[in-house]
């Protein structure tokens, strides 16, 4: 049995780092994610170097381990995000997810033209900007007992919306590299299968808990209605990369079908073990992708200075542009809840990486953008939330 | 984010393939676990191939999550266990231990140099008819609401004299092949340490939680004790490795260690999600390694039901004449908790593969004899324990 050691060990420092940053985060009055991916950074290769790549790479236990945080995560979010509610902010996550795309496309790939790539990797690199990640919200927003607020759930509507269109635009520039044009018909093929799977899963979802959903409790192992939406958020998480989109939207879509059950209050509380166990491991592996020594010069700082704050006063731009008709208190919150690019913008520098069409600097810049996106959003969303009350007509936990 | 699929998927099909073949199994008036191991055989290379050996080797996603779970399932079991019950038994279980140890190795290595083997070597199979495998009737005993009866105390106090033992003979039986014959003074300081490490952690851990167990709850984290105690069991889990000790051990003291504290009942329910997440796949992945096709000749049939018959009756012997103090009723019900062998007894036939000691065939006889005493023990001790009433001193829960 001598074989698991090692493992066991990384886990070990990995769950007991993430500990110790979220409480010394939580004592310094910071959401506890900004802790765990803090402590990522120290324990990563950068710092002190106890979790090296190869041990965060993909397919690797602590990448599978971080994956499944992640889509447990967004799977706890969907539960408490009922359908009817999302409808009711529909128009405005649609605009939301619309601008917050098109705007930090539109800055970014005049910045990375300006900083003299051609106009078709100046592309590539805007796409970098544009998704958001909705993990690193959508745990800062349950933290704060938010997720009941109308500007959450414009932000995790607008974030699906979101990822379709990233999906789309990626789609685009990595079949434009090369020179070799795009295909019109199968990108719409592409968006309509996308559209018709979360249409058909959660709407179709939703129907049938609302209808009944005793027959969850039929079978005759102990708990089984936490293990059948649990194999429910494992298969549409898969179903959801079929189509194209993040693991994270399937998952959130289970959280929502189940959110209908009359077990939903049960299952909620049965998930929080499980995100407590897992979703560490999703920002700690987040946080040990810094490479600092890549930017230990003045230029790469002031680059990456530059496109940071390209991405943060576009997506801030766009998302508060879309959500004005909540008022202006309101549209601020929605455009910093967008901001954070996390690992889809890490994704999306490993392609460029892989593809040649980004050198190691502006690897480098890209993938610590998306993190700081991801440490500096926290602290001003709860500032935003705490000091805004909410003044909508929705249920609050609060 | 396309690269998560296939693991995504080989999750889903795990997950799900352990919910229906425990489902199947408790219509049957089977325990759930029977059922999880053969849907691991089932959707294993043997017969559909969904699981492939390398997607369940050392060290993948698959083989750490089967980690995890045994890990966390022997956790549970020491958070139902007193360590003053244990201690009542201490010694009938000091006896199961060392004479479940003895008559296996002996009958074993007996049977395995009448088949042929040189007598190092034939010391070498009789290894692998050693070690109890305590998840698999941890997890009948905690099915059955049976944690709480002095046959289980026996069983869990045996299971952890038992893995010492074995420890140390294999220590002797690997140091012996290659005629370099053995370091006595080093295996001395090898249970020494084991022993040492088991009674502070023990002993120690269990007086400062029933000391004072409110600092547990002093960080700002919600759920703080949860995340402490988990911490300990990753932690005890890893070190317990380094004295030589299966994980599981050091899962099972931790687990024991939080039972003293006064959020132990909390811990019991939070712990639950957990267990059903992620022990599947430790069952899964446990039947998933028996190779049917080795199996399919008249030859190794016969050889393989010699095999499983020796191992059974050996062991039962020894836990019987450990435990006769307790009456023939329990000392049945102890001598068949001890018999499986699983997981333990597959990693010293691999051991001894790698070692050049066994051929495919014995190899994959002493695998399939480890499990086939993992699949006929469950039924048998679920029958023997509802046929007879607890009739001892200590709490129930039923």
């Amino acid at each position: 049995m001598h074989h698991a050691s090692d493992i066991l060990f990384t886990l070990f420092i990995v769950f007991v780092a993430a500990q110790i940053g979220g409480e010394i985060a939580q004592r310094l009055k910071l959401p506890g994610v900004v802790g765990e991916i803090a402590a990522g950074c120290v324990i990563g290769p950068s710092l002190l170097g106890w979790i090296s790549p190869e041990q965060t790479a993909i397919g690797t236990p602590l990448d599978v381990l971080a994956e499944i945080g992640v889509v447990l995560l967004l799977f706890s979010v969907g539960l408490e995000t009922r359908l009817e509610d999302l409808k009711k902010v529909g128009k405005v996550a649609f605009l939301v997810g619309v601008l917050g795309v098109l705007v930090p496309f539109g800055m970014g790939s005049v910045w990375a033209h300006g900083s003299g790539f051609d106009w078709d990797k100046s592309l590539f690199v805007a796409a970098a900007f544009v998704a958001t990640s909705a993990g690193i919200t959508a745990r800062v927003l349950q933290e704060l007992n938010a997720l009941q607020r109308v500007e959450s759930k414009v932000i995790l509507g607008a974030a699906v919306i979101d990822d379709i269109l990233a999906m789309l635009l990626l789609g685009v520039v990595v079949s434009m590299q090369g020179g070799g044009g795009f295909n019109l018909s199968h990108l719409l093929m592409v968006l309509a299968g996308a559209i018709g799977f979360i249409a058909v899963v959660g709407l179709g979802g939703a129907q049938v808990m609302r209808w009944n959903s005793s027959w969850l409790e039929k079978p005759l192992a102990p708990h089984s209605p936490l293990m059948i939406v649990l194999a429910l958020c494992l298969g549409l998480a898969y179903l959801s990369t079929l189509f194209g989109l993040a693991a994270i939207i399937g998952a959130f879509l289970a959280g929502m079908i189940a959110s209908e059950t009359r077990q939903q209050h049960t299952l909620e509380q049965q998930t929080m073990p499980l995100l407590a166990l897992l979703t560490p491991f999703f920002f700690v592996v987040t946080g040990s992708k810094i490479d600092l020594h890549e930017l230990a010069n003045t230029d790469a700082l002031l680059m990456l200075a530059a496109v940071t704050a390209i991405a943060i006063v576009s997506k801030l731009a766009g998302g508060w542009l879309g959500s004005l008709s909540l008022g202006k208190r309101s549209a601020t919150i929605i455009g910093f809840g967008m901001v954070p690019r996390g690992e889809v913008g890490v994704v999306i520098a490993s392609l460029g990486l892989a593809a040649g069409v980004f050198n190691n600097r502006i690897y480098a810049i890209i993938v610590a953008m998306s993190l700081l996106t991801a440490m500096v959003t926290p602290p001003v969303l709860a500032w935003l939330l705490r000091r805004s009350p909410t003044d909508d007509a929705m249920p609050t936990d609060e």
